[in-house]
This record gives structure tokens, C-alpha cells and sequence, in this order.
């Protein structure tokens, strides 16, 4: 099965469907052991992709993380609900479900990864300014509207909204786990409230 | 040298400039490694103190972990500046400190071997509930003096203060690093002020 596939697949890197079962494997493979991990052989491996096709498409395994983000991980360009309060809840419970579910720590492991290799850190480059840009964005479409005072940072929207869900998961014990997925929407409630309050001054 | 040390500190491993040296190394190989290569063998290695005292002292890697944390890591418990404004300020600037010091990568690995492995969590509870405990000490004793509305969510306050901080420090580029360091007590009591005015309503 795995040769047959390879056989059929092989020069033609750009069929959807091995990208698809590329990036799939790509993210459980990073999730599972971080950028330390992650290689060609691994994903060939979990994928069931040979590894010549691999390397026919990418040149790093820091691309094809890339890639593989951009694909399969956090996306928010598509969030446009027409008002701040309900975009900025969009992307709290959009990044409440990532870090509860089951591929939670890939979310982890991005931020160890960035912070700890450069390579890393600069491979991703695209995949988190297509995560940046269209969330300064909403901030930004908010202050036109006259919902948000202009001149308001958008980073500094940005960094309560997402560093405030993810500190709030990050540090549940185990124990209260249960508790805070059952009221997590409503704590996205509790914080883009008060952001805004904050930031409307 | 080392030979000596571990020779005249033997059978005295609560001797607290034994402990110095251990707390400083564990310190230093964990933010290296990680939990990964987090151990007895290395910690021997970096302190220059004998593995035998190690084990006398600590019976898993994980407390000596935890007690390392506790000595040299974020400490909250003496921040109490008479207003919220100022203690909240005190902690987001520690946590500027911390993360963009030269020991910064222990808290990224912290964040990332709790949330990954369930026995680091456990071990490490006691040196995060030191850390827990005061900060929403800070929020009560603020509500108690008006300053913040009864019944203010401590948890809110510290996800939104700690979480924009952190998501500042991790998510700023390495060539807008300077720029970032420049400002960065001013970001704090941007965010500070923002959260403040938020819980106010």
C-alpha cells in the first residue's frame, strides 16, 4: 500500500491529496516531539510519502513546517464578523479550542521552538504573518468603523486577547481541566469584554 | 577543586552554599535541555557537586526541579506596593526582566514541559503556587481597598497582565527585539493601565 502510493505519487509533489497527507503527518509528527524530532524520515514515515518526493518539494524540514502550518494550523483570514467584539471572540475561541484540543501541543511546541531556534523562528516567518496581519487587521477595520478609538495598538489588543486565553490554559491544573472547558466560551466573553472596556477608555 | 568540594560538602547537603550551587546549575542546565535533559548526572556536572549528595537531598529529579524554581525563579510574594497599579506594574516588568534575560528560555520551558508532561506539572504545583497565590493576593488586597470592584476576578487580572507580557516578549521578531526592550516598561503599564480601566468598567 505505502509503495503503491509512493509509486503513484512520486513527481507529482503538488497533488492535493499527498500534500494533504503530508501536512497531517507533519503536524502529528511535530506535535508529538517538537522541532527536535521533526525530519524528513519521520514524516515519510507517518505519512507514508517517500522521502525523495519530500525533498523534491522541500528543500528544509523548516519549510515544510512552514507549509504545514500555513495549511493545517491556526488561520485567521477568514474571521470577519462585521464588529471587534465578535472577531476578537472569534479568535478566543478559535485559540481555546487549539490549545484544548487534541493537537494542543503543537501550540506548545511553536513557542518553545521560535523562542529557542532562529532556524525556526525565520522558517516561520510566513506562517505567523499570515496569523499577525489579518488580526491587526480586525483592530485596525474596528477603528475605521469608529468602534475602537483611533490609534488604538493593535498589538496591544492582540497581546491581552490571545496572551490571556493562553495563560489562562496554560496554567489550569490537570484537576480543573474539566471546569474550564465547560465555561471557556464564556471566559472568552469575560476578556474581549474587558479588553474593550480597557482599550474604549 | 571540584573533588574537594564534593569531599567537605558530603552528608551536609542542606549547607546552603551546597544548595547555591545546585539551585544555579539546575537553573542553568534546564534551561538549556529542558526537562529532556534534565538530570542528576548534568546537574552533578554543571554544580561540580557529588551525584551521592544530590540523592541524599532530592529523591526525583522533579523536586529538585521544583525547589531550584522556588529559590532562583519568578518570586511574587514580595511585591506589595500599597496600590494595584503598582504591584501589577511590579509583576510585568519581573516578567519583562525574566523574559528577556539571559535566562529566559526556562520559562519557555516551563511552559511547555507542564503543559507536555503530566509529572513535571505534579512535581512542580509547589513552586507555581507560590508564584499563584500572591498575585491573587494582590487583586484581593486591591478589591479590599476599593481600588478594584468586589468581586474582581483575580484570575482575569493575572491571564490578562502575565499573557499580554508574555505574547509581547514571544511573539517580537529578533530584529524588533531592541526596539522592544527600549519600550518595554512603558508596554507594561500600557497593558497595566488597559486592564485596569477594563475591570473598572
Amino acid at each position: 500500500m505505502t509503495e503503491a502510493v509512493q509509486g503513484s505519487r512520486r513527481g507529482r509533489p503538488r497533488d492535493p491529496d499527498v500534500e494533504d497527507r503530508v501536512f497531517d503527518a507533519a503536524i502529528e509528527l511535530y506535535g508529538r516531539t517538537g522541532w527536535a524530532g521533526f525530519n524528513f524520515e519521520g514524516v515519510a514515515r507517518v505519512s507514508g510519502i517517500g522521502k525523495a518526493a519530500l525533498y523534491r518539494r522541500w528543500s528544509h524540514r523548516a519549510q515544510l513546517l512552514n507549509d504545514a502550518l500555513k495549511a493545517r494550523w491556526i488561520r485567521v483570514d477568514d474571521i470577519d464578523t462585521g464588529d471587534i467584539r465578535g472577531d476578537l471572540l472569534a479568535v478566543a475561541r478559535l485559540l481555546l479550542d487549539v490549545l484544548t484540543g487534541i493537537r494542543g501541543e503543537v501550540y506548545l511546541r511553536i513557542l518553545t521552538d521560535t523562542g529557542l531556534h532562529p532556524e525556526v523562528h525565520e522558517a516561520t516567518a510566513d506562517y505567523r504573518a499570515g496569523v499577525v496581519a489579518p488580526s491587526r487587521a480586525m483592530v485596525h477595520r474596528a477603528a475605521a468603523r469608529g468602534e475602537l478609538p483611533a490609534g488604538t495598538d493593535p498589538g496591544l489588543v492582540i497581546d491581552l486577547v490571545v496572551g490571556a486565553v493562553q495563560n489562562h490554559v496554560l496554567t489550569t491544573p490537570p484537576e480543573l481541566r474539566d471546569r474550564m472547558q465547560e465555561r471557556m466560551h464564556a471566559y472568552a466573553e469575560q476578556v474581549v469584554d474587558t479588553v474593550l472596556r480597557g482599550v474604549r477608555g
